[in-house]
């Protein structure tokens, strides 16, 4: 506790939620760097990379709050409580959180939480994982001919269950990217096996844009067997539509079933 | 031309296609940066922000390749060759692109005409338009009791025309953000009329993230006028969905049908 005294030369509480990227240090922005630079608090999460920290002062104070650790499990009412205290009592707090903030990531909801206590807040985006993790990996969320369109959906809803998006979704032309899905796999092919989309490519992508990056390319038919073969694990992103043959891996898979058509 | 004996001391050619970001120079990456302080030549788009030219070598050759310029239009296939003779005849090339490179941007034609001479090609995201500039407006794609997934669609197909997408995403309750949509606002709104979805908030942002920034925010059945009041313009992006009553320019809209409602 700080008392009244000390209290008079406290900066001047707010708040910046960052993007932090898909886990390359390098894909934040130089704006989120600037942000870094002037904190007095970080609050950051599971999958934000570390390396990041680096760039905040030395004097400021560096708060795990990620969900995923076993041992202590921040809800996110606690971690809007945490970054208002924060704020009210050490000025500067830079919530610095995976991918964007507002893919999934629930950053509307620690905003409203700064306005309640009319703390100014900022918004600095970063790069969501649904679209640079499959550009990184040189597959197009859209192209001419193939997709007009992508959607990014949820594969954990706040019940725990895939998006009813996703049964809407199946039925269109759209590049389809699913985000904490990958639990969730062998029902979401069932979804595009009910549209008769077997032959639909998919990628599932593990850690996109870090050294524990693993790729696993095939149809809604096989895919979870090739994940499964490939032992690949979360964090991973799903995406569905024909922009994903256009992966080199999906060559040899083009061609198995060309031979096929043709016997 | 460079004769043989020249051609030697050449550096090897390679491509690298950067995400300029949404408008504001420090939305770009890190890794964006990194590519451009390597580069031998810089082709940029009309969106890209000319600050960022600084941070190419000053024997960097610069070029303008926008197909937004009145007098010299430069087709894609002419952007692709250029791309390619850079590369071969003086090394690094950046292909610096306006938000993410993959996001209607044809930056998969640039990686695969790269490709067809065999010149190593990379991508480095951008912070694409679609989630970045709703976000800097405190407009979150995507927010638990309002939406579990945004579809990102553009109003400018290869024939001129409004995605087909765009009448099935009308049905659905996804956040739907629409790209190079402004001049068929009046076309778009009459999908979702037809769905009888009058009342569903939207958001017109002109030059999100730069100074030139304009916001109009209201209704299906409003926003034509609004848009129109507001004297916006090109380029801008169109967010419709309920997420759109986060923003504050949406209470006074949803008082105003409060009070009819109780009327």
């Amino acid at each position: 506790m700080i008392d009244i005294e000390n209290k008079k030369t406290v900066k001047e509480p707010r708040i910046t939620l960052v993007g932090a990227g898909p886990g390359d240090a390098d894909l934040i922005t130089i704006k989120g760097i600037k942000a870094l630079k002037t904190a007095d608090v970080v609050l950051y999460d599971a999958l934000v990379n570390e390396e990041l920290l680096e760039f905040a002062p030395e004097h400021a104070t560096k708060v795990y709050v990620g969900k995923r650790s076993g041992d202590h499990s921040h809800s996110q009412e606690a971690i809007n409580q945490l970054m208002v205290d924060y704020a009210l009592n050490y000025g500067h707090v830079v919530r610095l959180k995976g991918g964007d903030p507002f893919v999934f990531g629930r950053g509307y909801e620690e905003l409203d939480h700064a306005a309640s206590y009319s703390i100014p807040a900022e918004v600095i985006p970063g790069i969501s994982s649904s679209i640079g993790i499959p550009g990184l990996q040189h597959i197009p969320v859209t192209h001419r001919g193939l997709s007009e369109s992508f959607w990014v959906i949820t594969g954990t809803t706040a019940d725990g269950k895939v998006s009813n998006d996703l049964y809407e979704a199946a039925r269109t032309r759209a590049t389809i990217v699913v985000l904490m899905g990958l639990h969730k796999l062998a029902e979401i092919t069932d979804i595009f096996k009910k549209e008769d989309k077997n032959r639909l490519p998919v990628a599932v992508i593990q850690s996109g844009s870090t050294v524990n990056e693993k790729v696993a390319v095939g149809i809604i038919d096989t895919i979870v067997e090739i994940v499964e073969e490939k032992k690949i694990s979360s964090p991973a992103l799903i995406i569905i539509g024909e922009v994903v043959s256009l992966h080199p891996m999906f060559q040899p898979i083009r061609e198995f079933y060309d031979i096929i058509a043709q016997e």
